[in-house]
């Protein structure tokens, strides 16, 4: 007989909500962003190949896998090398796996229909080549077209981040259009209605933590802000660091979302710590703090980069 | 001396419109998909791995390159079997290349800054394993954060194709969005912009066909709806040919777009020529009907494949 929870989460996976929790909890909010561009690339003395792109990846792994909640390595900046930088790409999810860090393919990948399923079975399917933990989408399609990826990643263990809100200037053409009923609005809208069917529906307080997923005791607290005190649904959403006040402005009610929030934006991009905690509000406690050319910046010496992800983290404990 | 025109286009390579349009007069506007989906894959009696995508993609470039204006490999399809999956499709463009016939990489990527970038080096760069003539592209982040692919495009000859309105139901949530100013009407009007930034900006009634660009003579008839007629620009749109009403009722005015308009949904997903036709009105001369698993499902035999691109593109140009 199936065990309680059996049909959406794979024998020995946990889901990716609660893996991810366990590890902002346990390690601390950061997400260390595996960037290798070509100027970083060329700052580490490393040629712009292949080879190249395995040693600044390998050695981002080595320097921050025991220390960061989870490594976002740039999909594009592998796909830049076509299947040789695919190649070093799927080495570099599965060396992420051996360290036991989790994975973020920052893809932002989406389609419809059949085409869709394809996605989802490159980055979220058991034994895929290019398998991750989770893998970021982009809802231009409409949130439901994302449909193949957030049933394939529940039921194999994984998660999804999509594209909410972003700062970049050009974003809110898109994002804010709607007025009231925003783009954006309706993408995290539709994140907590899915986060909340995995929790077990409108009116089942909470689920409780753990492999199997049952519905537990306890609820809740929205006013709790500690990393580690929010379980996690794993559907997630990326929200930019710099949004300032556009999350009041649009109404978006992130708490309820109940799944982890990306944040990039952290240092080179401009927000602090500080600037998260005041951004985020009540939902601090489901950020996941991104970081790339800030602590990249100070590689190659894997102590060196070790060290600024150190203070990023303390910095985002801190706040 | 460098020769007028060689800023934006490098030497011996016309802009990807004057190629498009020049294919379509002569050949016809179709294009086909080459989409391996595993079901295909399994009908034509190959396997779902690196070796029968490529039996796939290789037979459908010999039963219509030089029948069709444009091939368009589906991405995820080559995604999902990783780095031997994405080698294949390096083969299949370069391929296509060796065929003569045109090829949009349909990924439908999207990001900001340095990343966009580097999606538009994988794509678009003189050299790069995955040079394609096109790509489609997705701007949840705003038309303008695709800026970096929009300009190498136009630096090297190729072109882009922008996701504007698809007909999947979950689509409106987003595209539709915004009412009068709607989000879809808004990636349509960017693009005008950009098509006639190369034109020659507003006031210059056309530019003339060739290598060079320069300001020519004539008008764009809008009412003139025959292909071959039109000089396309290098930006262009997806827009799916079952879309119906939502062109008018969104107020979109593809005419004035001058750039390609990718149709996908011939055949299979329920459009005819008569209705794409009906449905694009007075810029069906921009439009490039994309046809996939109606002629694939013909195959293997290269004969059968060619036939029912032969019969569709009749249709097409019947209509």
């Amino acid at each position: 007989m199936p065990e309680a929870g059996a049909a959406t989460e794979p024998a020995g996976r946990e889901s990716f909500g609660s893996r991810l929790g366990r590890a902002m909890a346990d390690r601390g909010p950061l997400c260390v962003g595996i960037d290798p561009h070509p100027s970083l690339l060329q700052r580490w003395g490393l040629a712009d190949d292949a080879a190249g792109l395995e040693r600044f990846s390998l050695t981002v792994l080595e320097a921050v896998g025991s220390l960061a909640a989870a490594v976002k390595p740039q999909v594009a900046l592998y796909e830049r090398h076509g299947s040789a930088g695919i190649a070093v790409l799927e080495r570099t999810l599965a060396a992420a796996a051996d360290a036991s860090v989790l994975s973020i393919a920052d893809a932002k990948r989406g389609d419809i229909g059949s085409t869709m399923a394809a996605y989802a079975d490159a980055w979220l399917r058991d034994g895929s080549a290019l398998a991750a933990d989770s893998v970021t989408l982009s809802p231009y399609l409409g949130f439901e077209s994302l449909r193949p990826a957030l049933d394939l990643a529940a039921q194999s263990g994984r998660g999804v981040f999509v594209l909410a809100l972003t700062s970049n200037p050009e974003g809110a053409s898109v994002q804010h259009a709607g007025g009231a009923d925003s783009v954006a609005r309706r993408v995290v809208q539709a994140a907590a209605v899915e986060n909340r069917r995995y929790f077990g529906g409108p009116g089942v307080a909470e689920a409780a933590p753990g492999p199997h997923g049952s519905a537990g005791h306890g609820s809740v607290e929205h006013g709790t802000v500690e990393h580690g005190t929010v379980e996690l649904g794993s559907v997630g959403l990326v929200v930019g660091a710099t949004v300032g006040s556009a999350l009041s402005d649009l109404g978006l009610d992130l708490a309820a979302v109940r799944g982890p929030i990306l944040a990039p934006g952290l240092g080179a991009q401009g927000a602090t710590a500080a600037d998260l905690r005041r951004t985020f509000g009540s939902a601090y406690g489901q950020v996941l703090g991104t970081s790339s050319r800030d602590i990249l910046g100070a590689g190659p010496r894997i102590q060196a980069l070790h060290d600024a992800a150190r203070r990023t983290l303390d910095e985002l404990r801190a706040a």
